[in-house]
């Protein structure tokens, strides 16, 4: 029995005329959702759908898809991920998983093959949530709300010019809803963002779950004076508080709650010159796995630690809760099927949890979803130094072909 | 015998008067240099000393003057401070000294006493260096450069609109040089801007000498990378190297080097944001005290220690020398003068080193000079909460007076 694979110099060819779209001169791409590049590569993924004979579909948030109807079938198997990037990333985040749902779509039309569901190649608008958290993904799930959409990401004034440039309206985001009972799943392919994979001589990654995010503003309050005229002794210096727990944090999570991860990503100090005493360092928390318990644990322990830390040094402390994301768990039969596809190529796949956040959070509660990874060399992401092997962009399209083919369509 | 002592009452109702213009709801003002709120304040200066019978002159660098003459006197005695504050100051930082000196005016030609010098009372240009370094005492000098007239602090265009609004131009401030021959000395009284005159149930303190300075801002670089994708061992996290360096730099001084004070004013990550490990933590680090030879050993082990952090977390360090300001030793005769003068109010005074910098270190340079601290309650300055007990004013005021009186002609 011979595996079915896709045309690989076709997609990459096409890969490679997508990543001029919007290029820097470092090598990536420069795609916010709705600017002009970014819309500029969806017409682009428009006109190649429609030279293979594709059907077109664009809906109320802007995702855009390509469609393979199958006779008698009644639903839809979604493959996709997103063509927009964070300002002045990589090529790969993202559109990989676009140009290999639609090689997957080219690939099966002309075999000529029967699924019992339609197959849609869809590219979801703002992954990378510049204007709204998950906004294509979100909109299509029903999440979206009338408040975010008073306060978006971008501030309303971005907000509003993109949705005109994109032919966008606010009530058209919150109509987007597609019925759950009309989709068969969601499989995603997309590129590991991280070192595990190449550390562990993997070709192929199935994702177990998508990481759990809680995040923190913790401020440190001390006494600002001068830094001249005030004996060391008698300060109370924000700053000390503030780097203490940013030691104390990192040997925390490691040594406490290994599948955890966290990160201080910033501090501000208050004046912030070089001639005053700091008298408020804020600093911004974030804790991350894809195991509620262990998140409780390492939550409770390091606002603990930044107590003992501001006590220490004689500062007020104040905590600010920030954001708080479930982590979501893959479907198992998805999974299994996932691997069986991996197998069948005779590729070195391993399952493993995302670390990073992706559409298929939002499509996993909703339906059966499923997620693939490919290495990223050196573990680099959201920079244009982000590369991925043509060997590996081509498995992963391969394993997202051969699930796409095993999904069942009740 | 008796000591001359100055109007208390309408040297405090001045100060009242004073503190109204350019005042802020927190109580304290903001009188920025050149702003409409300083040169409001130079206009009532200028009322004040018309209205006392004195002599009014401004120099080509704004510098303000009250002058009492004393006949066949050649040199001059200047008593000075400044009005200007930094943004939402305090009433006291500079203000008290120019009335205190105002007042030693009136008082000196109230009694009729003739002097071997003239007396001139002089609030010198934006102390706080809003939009040059010692703006008045340095052009006075003779210190100013064409080139920093070229890159002010505030920017050519507030520069430029202050000149205008204080009607100050930039061939006036580089020719407003004062002949050092014609000057007999310069005393000046400030706020101590510290705790150790209230710590030492001090009345009086008499300068030894201003600070030195030395900064640097020294540039930890890790790697940005994903927040959640990067395992913990993995990371070049910068912010680990520069937060280890901010704790471990107090330890040091305050064991190694009691004299100097260090700061870590600021510390800028890059990119500064929850989700991504920073690559870039710039700190900006301070060194202060009247003994070079500590300074320097400061200085060494402090940027070693830098070096030490960095490459425990991976990093690479940067090292950027900011500015370098060398102590100022006050006039030994001086300081004993001004010994005098308290003593013979019976005032409880201590030998202090300034922590601050202020006019008096521009002036050391090119005459005889001396300075006088009073108590600043809770060390606080630089914040619309400094404040100083009115008879701790008046006390200054007295011994400022006592110093001029005793001051020689030749």
């Amino acid at each position: 029995m011979t595996t079915l694979t896709i045309n690989a110099s076709r997609f990459l060819g096409d890969f490679e005329t997508l990543s001029r779209i919007g290029a820097t001169p470092q090598g990536g791409v420069n795609r916010p959702g709705l600017s002009q590049a970014h819309l500029e590569a969806r017409k682009w993924f428009h006109q190649r759908l429609s030279e293979a004979g594709l059907e077109f579909h664009v809906d109320s948030a802007g995702n855009h898809s390509a469609i393979l109807r199958q006779g008698g079938a009644s639903k839809t198997l979604l493959l996709g991920s997103h063509l927009d990037s964070v300002p002045y990333g990589g090529r790969f985040d993202g559109a990989l998983g676009v140009v290999a749902a639609l090689e997957v779509l080219r690939t099966v039309k002309e075999t000529g093959l029967h699924l019992p569901y339609h197959l849609e190649a869809i590219d979801f608008t703002d992954e990378e949530s510049y204007h709204l958290d998950y906004f294509g993904s979100r909109a299509l799930a029903g999440f979206t709300t009338p408040e975010e959409l008073k306060m978006p990401i971008s501030g309303r004034g971005k907000f509003e010019a993109g949705l005109a440039l994109a032919e966008l309206s606010e009530a058209g985001i919150l109509s987007a809803r597609r019925n759950p009972a009309s989709l068969a799943g969601y499989l995603e392919l997309h590129i590991e963002q991280g070192p595990k994979l190449t550390s562990a001589h993997m070709q192929v990654g199935i994702v177990i779950a998508i990481t759990g995010i809680r995040s923190f503003h913790l401020l440190f309050h001390g006494k600002t004076s001068h830094a001249g005229t005030t004996p060391m002794g008698d300060r109370q210096d924000a700053g000390l508080g503030a780097s203490a727990f940013l030691l104390a944090a990192r040997e925390i999570a490691m040594s406490k709650t290994p599948d955890c991860v966290t990160n201080v990503g910033n501090m501000q100090f208050t004046p912030g010159v070089l001639n005053v005493i700091p008298g408020l360092v804020e600093t911004a928390l974030e804790i991350r796995s894809i195991n509620e318990p262990s998140m409780d644990i390492l939550e409770a322990v390091l606002l603990k630690q930044a107590q003992i830390e501001a006590e220490r040094f004689r500062l007020g402390l104040e905590i600010k809760p920030h954001s708080r994301v479930l982590p979501i768990h893959m479907d198992t039969h998805v999974r299994s099927l996932l691997m069986e596809s991996a197998q069948a190529l005779g590729l070195r796949y391993m399952e493993m949890p995302s670390g990073a956040g992706h559409d298929a959070q939002i499509l996993a509660q909703v339906t059966k979803a499923g997620m693939i990874f490919v290495p990223s060399v050196g573990g680099i992401s959201h920079t244009p130094l982000e590369y991925t092997k043509e060997e590996d962009c081509v498995n992963g399209a391969n394993v997202l072909l051969g699930a796409a083919l095993r999904m069942a369509g009740d």
